[in-house]
């Protein structure tokens, strides 16, 4: 475990919500915290000084894309994927797992690793715990996971189970090979949508010695009632003293309700995917802006929004960006999806802080014009 | 002419190259000068805030893309084009003229005006002097362009003198119809790369009482050599009190050119459309970043320059962003580019006000290994 990476869980709400900071090599970082994703080694369409300016003050690294593109030894000479893409924050790597198992057309995975064809050049490229961890070490991230099988959402038990023990038997390994004081390792919780499998793998993972512990397999295509359910039999089962990460995911109720079922930490492709699909959330819902409701709209795309982008722009200029394929679309719509999502968890933060963490999701929900989810 | 506009000749060099500012409703700008091109009401690529912060105070805007899209309504109903762009500086706008003439399939032109087909809609669009005049006075910019018809660049010479004295004409109607005081005009000189046609267009439009004359009808196919030569012929003809600006031109040695040949202001798509492929200019020549040669290379694009690109990423990550098609390609690639063009003219600046402008046009084809064109 390093010793460079501290978490300390300042409160707990009465809904399960907690409040808590990390602390890496390179920033503290208050949560629970939406982390956004520079999947290539820059997070789309922004300036990293833009990114921080918001208030982020982590973000998250592909490993498989970087291990394809442009390489480790490339990020490496440059001192690491901080220098090479210029972020003086926090960076969290995943594992590359995820991608191989969901990405790759042809992949063969046996007991040692996984061996997938690059979609770049058609390379073989084989993947082990160790040259996982190697990888990321070589990318100097701040936050490292271990690597993980994930096996098909809408698979047998049996193959859920043989990928929690293949992973549980990786996750050992990944920790007996890493060597970076200066890097944290977190562990990977599997077992689908099954309460006992769920169970039975946050206690065998969660007994290693990881700085901590994420939550994996979920936001690959069951509904939400599946995903909190399965959240509901899992978090009670993870150590309360380390941070929990649910990755990938996801929407603004899923963090609400992620954050109420003691989730620490997200990260998902949505805010930054959508706003280059003209998809911009708002306090209210959603705002798709090429319609053509909005080609004379004079108001800020939320008006309970105070970024850049809601501040300087109409939705009317918005549209006619957008509609006009201008690369500048998608920067405000980035800024301001990326913006909503890191003070929405700013907004729950004070909430669980000002001890009133119920009365703000009714009020998300209720501002949307919808009913929360059964808990 | 508007009362508004102030341009104060400040200096002229042996060599022919002036010095000098112009004051408009919105900015003060100092000449020679190269403004940004903003076609569809944004720099493509750019925050307007990053514009500015590299000095530029005056963009260009475009009155064909902008009456096609969002149209001249919705523009004035954000209370003009600066509002609607969030840019605070100046803005000239051509008429519109050069495009349909060189952008549309269909067009048809007759005395009052000229008629042509949205390729947005296919919609019949007229525009006429006063048409053209109105339109930018409902954008409001700082500085409007008379409407002229601009003639194929190697077609007969009659056709040649057909569009000077259709030109002739339609300027007279646009100063005739002009009604906004805070909006400057200018008249724009053709006459193809005929000495005998651009002398005696020049003094045509230049006997008009405009608060400035532009060239047109250059950078339209010609050689390096004929466009020189032209303007050889053709400054000499226009007043000394009043600014000249060279519409659509060019490259960094073009801009070297024209100052010697006694322009002060330059605008261009270059830097910002080549940037998006990929090519960046530099003090030595220029730079094309997805050469494999870049892939490991840890300088930045052009060590001679401390635009933000340059100072905090290499020419390794560059290539990265640019081979992995990432939006921040074009960000960072725009950026360093609008900043080599803008930085030129703060040079040439320098030089003439130094007495040394002869000198910095050695040194600046000495650099990239060339020697001069001849005067």
């Amino acid at each position: 475990m390093s010793k460079a990476f501290t978490f300390t869980l300042k409160k707990t709400d009465p809904s399960g919500a907690r409040r808590g900071v990390f602390k890496t090599t390179h920033s503290e970082v208050e949560t629970p915290v939406f982390m956004p994703v520079g999947t290539q080694g820059t997070v789309k369409a922004m300036l990293p000084e833009q990114v921080s300016d918001m208030g982020a003050r982590i973000v998250l690294g592909n490993t498989y894309h970087l291990l394809l593109k442009p390489g480790p030894d490339i990020v490496k000479a440059h001192g690491g994927l901080h220098k090479f893409m210029n972020w003086d924050g926090s960076i969290l790597t995943d594992s590359g797992g995820f991608q191989i198992f969901s990405l790759s057309g042809m992949r063969k995975l046996d007991d040692d690793g996984v061996t997938f064809r690059s979609p770049i050049d058609g390379a073989l490229v084989r993947l082990t715990p160790e040259r996982a961890i190697d990888i990321q070490q070589a990318l100097g991230s701040d936050i490292a996971m271990v690597l993980d099988v994930c096996p098909a959402a809408d698979g047998p038990k049996k193959d859920i189970v043989k990928a929690m023990e293949l992973s549980t038997a990786w996750a050992k390994r990944c920790q007996d090979h890493r060597s970076l004081d200066t890097q944290a390792v977190f562990g990977i919780v599997q077992g689908g949508t099954h309460a006992d499998l769920r169970q039975q793998h946050a206690e065998q993972i969660c007994s290693l010695d990881f700085n901590g512990f994420a939550i994996g397999g979920l936001s690959v295509g069951e509904t939400n009632e599946e995903m909190y359910a399965t959240l509901n039999v899992t978090t009670p089962h993870m150590p309360t003293e380390k941070p929990r990460y649910l990755m990938g995911v996801g929407t603004p109720e899923d963090l609400v309700e992620g954050v109420m079922r003691g989730v620490d930490m997200f990260d998902c492709v949505l805010p930054t995917r959508t706003a280059r699909t003209g998809k911009l959330y708002t306090h209210q819902g959603e705002v798709v802006i090429k319609q053509s409701s909005y080609r004379e709209d004079m108001n800020p795309v939320d008006p309970l929004c105070d970024c850049y982008t809601c501040r300087n722009y109409t939705r009317s200029y918005l549209r006619h960006l957008y509609t006009s394929k201008e690369i500048l679309a998608s920067i405000l719509n980035t800024t301001h999806n990326l913006h909503y999502f890191i003070n929405l968890m700013k907004e729950i933060r004070r909430a669980i802080d000002e001890d009133r963490f119920m009365q703000y999701r009714s009020e998300f929900y209720a501002l949307r014009g919808k009913t929360p989810p059964v808990i």
